[in-house]
């Protein structure tokens, strides 16, 4: 299945190679009615769903994407009028330069306004938007559309999260087609050297993906592709998840107060929770919702270690980009050579996310988009089948803490040349 | 407002009177069709939201009520098929006899089954149930119906709640008229002696409120109404909320820890949270969703006590029992004499709910119901302006922990005589 | 052993009797020595121990107890200088009235004073108090010598639980001789009627202890003695730790949270921890460190209940007082009859904690002895064998709340008549 | 003050530079005396305390530093008769490979062994090594001599903490004489390039020091001296802690819970605890006991950055090592030019503590030494002013989660060239 399949042409593909091509109304039409689309599936009830403070309801994701419009665009003309004034403390996410804001362990409370009224919402900030589109700055419409595309991905996340508290195991969507079979695994070697990483500035990227600066690697090996369930399930069988010696202190005391024994969304009888419901696990796709914790010990239980960020982009260039978007759950890697970099899911990187040397966030209220969380959690690059088409890069930063499990996050190994 | 108000007519007042007159099926009707009244002004998401443990979901109710039927009176019937075998577990709230449960604080992550399919299966009880009503113990309908109107006023206390934390402040119910003013109040006093209290078996009630025993209790006074509003404010002004020898240890614990300065629903510039949305504070209504603790300092405050379950019940009996279910905000007292026995809030007492001498619960898994609970809970009396019509008696029983505040409980004084 | 046993003689037996053979300085020496042959057995270290916010340390209660009786006699006289007047801060237990104090839960942290400032700090306020002890009021310095009999006691369990966490089991005292083997119990039987309970003002009482009140009770049963370990092992056996039914369902949700297995000195290898180190498990000992919620559901395991507070001190006076303080560990019942009333364990009761009719506590600060506590406890009767001689009374009410095990008490049954 | 003063002579502060003068006896014995002698003024009492989970008893570390030897060590003889063959378990930090061990929060309920029986286990072992120096493996022992260096600086900032819970403020030392007036800072540049950092294997090193390995950095600055606590106040006086933009999002979460306002031994008055006691705040010397949190807003609130540890590295071998272990309390910085690189306090750096590149822990239990705990903590560089005598070096990476309050660390500005 193809999330907003219907709305997926050769348009959104090419957004990076030819996105003079496309007019910037369309494209804010392109992804607003993305994101109703993935919601489409869901009841009133299931986007009021908020299973733990880190998550949130599908409806105020819909929302708080259009407060973002409302706040950093809209209200810069005076003549706007805001659809509810109370949607600004409401639907603030973390903007401290903004004002004060419903808890966010609370968004679950808020039944008021219903999914229908926040649709109208939407409807009304859309007019207002593309009534301004030409006179107001292209650079902050295309970060509200990219925030936008991120929180297409976390509604997918948040919602699955919900639905696994639930016996009867809802699906998002219909059972998928079978997985063809995975190849073996193979290693790519690279050089290293004095290499330049991060953004250019050429087409759009956050903030956190620049300055471009210049780095020391050394010579590395990257595995083909991710590590598959089948891995996992050696690593079980070999006591994994009860040998301290193979994990971070953090990671082990994670492991006994959370009771870890496999990965997040594994059942009794080789079986997994997935947006599909509960399916049989398939040894040969890539592991998910899995811990940076969780993926270094593996990686030591392997012999292996988890690539930095920096090795990871320089080998990202050195392949064509693989599509995101293009499933709801993770598929085997197919072919040979250095595959699934993206498409598949995120991977853990050994590296802590961390402001490159010279970054500076923006001056206004923008500048808490992604500075202020940079510190405690550890950066994952890639993209993952959910993320939505033309969203990642080889220089995008994805960042989690290290013991959340609820992204689509996987891993891929590194060693020495 | 009168809630189900459609649906209240002499037969349904009359019932303790003369229950003969109407039909058991057509009591059963009256009661499933009373739930459904009090959800429709309902949205579903409003009926998905569980603001506390102690609360639960609006459509978890309308199902739990459906799943006592069908646990403890349809399942005794082997031609009988379940509506969904999921159910059992889904919709057991807490009796351990009938085996395994969802987690009590994670009722509000069920958007499945939705609004629709728990009406759906609400209709299905219902035919079984009326189909087979005259082969199944009256006594057991009946405690499944008295089961269903304690989740009706359970509805309305949850939904006021879950309301409350949301800041725009959403009505359940369009503003009520205005209040009568109040009267000043007396004392009436009573004797004591040898007397007896708990129900004598003739009519329904719960078990909890038997067996009827005798209790020697000295000579008291009563006071003729609640403690209203105006008064808790003096109370207030007088730094009744930071003057801890007014306090029990765990009550002044409890001031702190979660920052009490009012009663639960009380807002700055004198204004109340209601079901009607936020409201002016009526300094001549009785003062509700106060704890046992606060109760119990406003009484030291004021040089009183609380009555005994014993006292109260005594001074119950000797007046005419003013009707419940007429409005769904506690009204200021009108008259003069012993009054608001019931029909505006439940009445905290001295007395912690322990059993009765001779207390044995059911054998069978319903005597789970009650008896469980006798620690650690206080008793009220009386019947709050939310209670169903007719569902209130002077030896009922009710009880909550001593810091819960979203029932509708107020407050009466008691004096030696 | 006997605590402090070289302090013993027939003086301290004989208080109650005939407390007018010794004189007021008298009785406070030997209390207070008492207290220090009690704390000398415990090095500096073992006296800092503080195992959970309940307990405190030998040394904090040495210093608390004197603190008590310069705050509340000696500071009535101006000519009084305190020893250090930072301890009006750290030594204050809970009373509000007398200003602010240092935080509970870390008393352990105060390794200043030391040990032996704290006995230099005795040692100033017993002089001072023998200096004036016929011009302060008579009554106040009796409580003041209760009071610290009560920490007497608290002292023993406090460090017994304080050990208990060491893995090396340090013992207090060195073993005790094998125990007697106690022989079966029977029941005895209790009229009722309209009784009397509660202290009549004869000789030193607590406040709670009043005011005598009429009570009516039914004729009832009472054990003989108290349920042995050997009782309790059939229990355990018979799955009583995990059977849901059995309990009240806030004990319940207790066993599962703290993972209650036996009572809270019992090791494996039928081994339990005790003053005198661990020690083989005696099936004819009466069962001790048991909470109310496990007293309760053996009772109803038992097919019995716990008697009342009223039906106890009926009992308790129909018998000759048995001797406290004579040992560490209970002893198994000897002879035959009602025996075991005190001397052995205190006894958990179905009474909640409450005042009784027409209690007022002081109006002074010593009005926070024991009327703020009156909630949320369970009231225990009888006297342990670390119970100061001739410290309990028929009319003694002590209180812990229902899931506290660290007190020296067991389990008495009763039946209806 | 200098503490262990009596021992400190030019042999140990020649270590680093001709270690080869001292035989590995001399300077085993030197160590261990260090140990006792900052004990030495501490009572039994003092060396029982554990006032948070982070923090052990004195007696504890004591303890523990010999269990070192004789695991790592002694334990490879036969013939070697442990001292009491439970402080395998007693005094195990967190070696998982050794086996099980006494949960740390509770290390403070040691009260047995007492400070004596652990004086006489140090005696035991000191015998035991001194017997084996010379066939035991010298770089295992010179690991247990710099790894009971750490927990001589872990007891100064254990007690401190320890003592700044209790109200009467104790002292480890009698006050200090005035400190002398610091200079004005100034900055010094530096070029960057392709550089090396780690420790390069000569001499002794942790194993977290290397390998040693080429970097590239970018020009930068660095200021010639610490934040001073005056320069602190200027922040606090700008609302600094009141300013959610300065912070980064688990900083600002973190004041919000603790609710910080100040460096952690900050008292009203312009007051400070310290190991003297309380003093006045001396607005010329470095502020200390700030969290990274702190250092972090400290520094977007000046316009600046805090150095990565490499910047740190580079810059701290351009000039002479300022010797550490000087006195209790950090002084100011006197003269011109970089300085306080050591011998004041750590210095948080913005770099995540990590394995560098190629870093393999040892096979055996010492393999958890360091490595266990590569995530979720900041490296710290430099060297306090209690760290002990020739413990620190350019490469030694100390580190702390960023919320870590209780080191004696403080605050170095960096900055672009």
């Amino acid at each position: 299945m193809l999330i907003g399949g219907n709305l997926r042409d050769d348009v959104i593909l090419d957004r990076e190679h030819v996105g003079g091509r496309i007019s910037l109304a369309d494209r804010y039409r392109t992804v607003r009615a993305r994101s109703e689309a993935i919601a489409a599936p869901l009841s009133p009830e299931d986007q009021q769903l908020q299973s733990m403070p880190d998550a949130s309801p599908t409806k105020w994701h819909l929302a708080h994407v259009s407060w973002f419009f409302e706040t950093f665009l809209l209200a810069r003309d005076p003549a706007y009028r805001p659809f509810d004034p109370a949607y600004k403390f409401l639907f603030n996410s973390y903007y401290d330069a903004i004002g004060a804001r419903h808890p966010r362990p609370q968004r679950g409370l808020l039944s008021r306004p219903t999914v229908a009224e926040i649709m109208a919402y939407r409807a009304h900030v859309d007019r207002a938007m593309l009534a301004r589109i030409d006179g107001l700055p292209a650079d902050l419409i295309e970060l509200g559309l990219n925030h936008e595309e991120q929180h297409q991905e976390l509604i997918l996340m948040d919602i699955k999260h919900a639905f696994s508290m639930n016996a009867i195991a809802p699906a998002y969507a219909p059972p998928a087609e079978a997985s063809a079979v995975g190849g073996e695994g193979g290693w790519t070697r690279f050089d290293g050297g004095l290499i330049e990483i991060g953004h250019d500035g050429a087409g759009f990227a956050f903030d956190n993906e620049g300055p471009r600066h210049r780095q020391w690697i050394e010579p590395f090996r990257l595995a083909d592709r991710l590590v598959t369930n089948g891995e996992w399930d050696a690593f079980i069988e070999d006591g994994g998840y009860s040998t301290p010696t193979l994990w971070l202190s953090d990671g082990w005391a994670t492991v006994g107060a959370e009771g870890w024994r496999s990965p997040l969304y594994w059942r009794d009888e080789r079986r997994i929770f997935t947006l599909h419901g509960e399916q049989p696990i398939d040894p040969a796709a890539p592991v998910s919702h899995i811990s940076f914790y969780e993926a270094d010990a593996f990686a030591r239980w392997a012999g292996k270690r988890l690539p930095t960020e920096a090795e990871w982009e320089v080998a990202a260039r050195s392949v064509a980009p693989e599509p995101t978007g293009a499933s709801i759950d993770p598929r085997p890697a197919t072919g040979t050579g250095l595959r699934q970099m993206a498409g598949a899911l995120w991977q853990w990187t050994a590296s802590a996310y961390a402001p490159y040397p010279g970054f500076r966030p923006a001056d206004d209220a923008t500048g808490e988009y992604n500075g202020k969380f940079m510190s405690g959690q550890m950066v994952l690059r890639g993209g993952a089948c959910i993320t939505p088409p033309g969203h990642a890069r080889s220089t995008y930063r994805n960042f989690f803490p290290p013991a959340a499990r609820w992204a689509f996050a996987g891993v891929r190994l590194a060693d020495e040349a």
